[in-house]
């Protein structure tokens, strides 16, 4: 092993449901970027994804969570945007805070490792 | 959303060097296995998983930790075996020990999702 090489915890946390992932970093990012421009069109050409699976992810989480994280205003001058609502607002500010206590368990117990 | 589904934290966990993955469950389970069968063929057999595969993985580890995981006994009666170091079994009572910590950080933070 290279002297300056360390072993260090990583992994990944979702909120799942029935057993399919529904929220991530990677869709918790595109919420947020959702919130910024107002357009999922946008988020998605900033995230490198296409249009059609920004707006699939944002469906899926709005069909399957209990209310619409996203509300879609069709038309108008520009051609429509979209909004978070406050329940969109709350499933980003509650991922980021376990996403938050999962970089703590991280950080806490990769000094840990000792192998 | 289903009355009877609910929102569950879920996550991966994993050791990693220099950003390469090489240390987790399915590693540390083939691990557990050799130990049981002294085989890797058997252990491979066990987990639907190729020789060559296994044998990467366990050379992987072998290769980039500071000292062998497995060592291979080759020839002799039944064609060789496979036997843990104590370093092996070090690192299988270390994860194992991070992988339950990890399963009570879900456990913990899965009531307070709230969403």
């Amino acid at each position: 092993m290279n002297e300056e090489s360390t072993l260090k915890l990583n992994g990944k946390l979702w909120i799942e449901l029935d057993g399919v992932k529904l929220i991530g970093p990677g869709r918790v990012e595109l919420l947020e970027r959702i919130q910024l421009c107002n357009s999922i069109r946008q988020a998605a050409l900033q995230m490198k994804m296409s249009y059609r699976q920004a707006w699939q992810l944002v469906d899926q989480m709005n069909a399957n969570l209990r209310s619409p994280v996203v509300l879609l205003h069709r038309g108008g001058k520009g051609g429509g945007h979209a909004e978070l609502t406050d329940y969109g607002l709350e499933v980003i500010e509650k991922f980021n805070l376990f996403f938050e206590k999962f970089h703590s368990f991280i950080a806490e117990n990769t000094p840990l490792i000792d192998l």
